[in-house]
């Protein structure tokens, strides 16, 4: 039944082929804009094949989003290293993935969602909830491993705003090194150091 | 027409209706889905008049989108007490306007239209590159002054989106003082420390 066109019901690619325009969709117009029928066009599928596969747009958006990286992989790597040093490797992680175009405009599509949508920024609380952070606060040696892990994500996101979506200068422009040389201290502080500070 | 008084043509009430009728409904609608004709509404004047005031959308937003603060006042302010705790007081301040509901809603409908839309970054690029880092810069003796500024904007949009928008927990929902004692160090690193760091 399937075919090398990959795009006919029953066959596995159009299923993957729905996810990956499903995705670009979302990036480009965002949750609400982004339509059954529209996706289904540029997956070259039915719009029916859509319902069938994933359910409505919103199981569709649950489904489909996802880390650049995953997190069950990417933070035991960061912990297998020196402790002293996780801040640098965590900032070098995340500036290697920005500066992937594909994972960048992917990461760049979820915060914008999120941004402006109630509704998607549910389901990445949800599902990042779930995964990054707890992934990364059970491995996390320190006090308060949740504020910790909602600390770097607090990071990454006002990295991604600032640099790549909003462009604010010189951050926008500014190396990868200068960015891990003024963020890699602070994603130490985040993950090992005491928070309590000597504020108050 | 609306009758109320300062609602009409000429009035010197009608400009400011407008004007804060266009901050809610870029805040509640974003830029894009914001409309000449649903601010006019809100505000209760004929349409052409919005035109009159502030010619073209894209015209009415760069003239009402403005900072919850004013930079000229809030940086000299900030910088007079005593530098060892210029981070906390930092964070104290976008604190304080953050737990004010009116000032918070402003802030992020800024952010959705900057996360969301090309020219509604342009236009908080152009603004706030002239208006806060400028400011906050030229009153900095630190060196790398702009990318300090930068840093710190990036830290506040980051809160913005973690602990208001997605709702990351327990960034959501900690204290005021747990948030400054966490990120006042941080920002008292991107505002009077050393940037280099000890990376690379």
């Amino acid at each position: 039944m399937a075919t090398r066109s990959g795009r006919r019901p029953g066959d596995s690619g159009a299923r993957a082929a729905i996810a990956e325009a499903a995705r670009r969709q979302f990036a480009l117009a965002g949750y609400d804009r982004a339509t059954m029928r529209g996706i289904a066009a540029e997956a070259g599928v039915d719009p029916a094949l859509i319902s069938h596969y994933y359910g409505s747009k919103r199981q569709l958006f649950a489904s489909v989003v996802e880390l650049p990286v995953d997190p069950a992989a990417a933070v035991p790597a960061l912990l297998s290293g020196p402790p002293e040093t996780l801040g640098d490797r965590m900032i070098r992680m995340v500036l290697g993935v920005l500066e992937d175009e594909r994972a960048r405009s992917r990461l760049i599509g979820l915060i914008r969602a999120g941004a402006s949508e109630p509704e998607a920024a549910r389901i990445m609380r949800e599902r990042f909830g779930e995964e990054l952070l707890t992934v990364a606060a059970e491995q996390l040696e320190s006090d308060q491993p949740r504020l910790r892990a909602a600390l770097v994500n607090s990071l990454i996101m006002g990295l991604v705003m600032s640099r790549y979506i909003v462009r604010i200068e010189p951050l926008a422009s500014a190396s990868p090194d200068q960015i891990a040389a003024a963020l890699g201290p602070v994603l130490q502080r985040y993950v090992m150091e005491p928070l309590g500070g000597n504020a108050g």
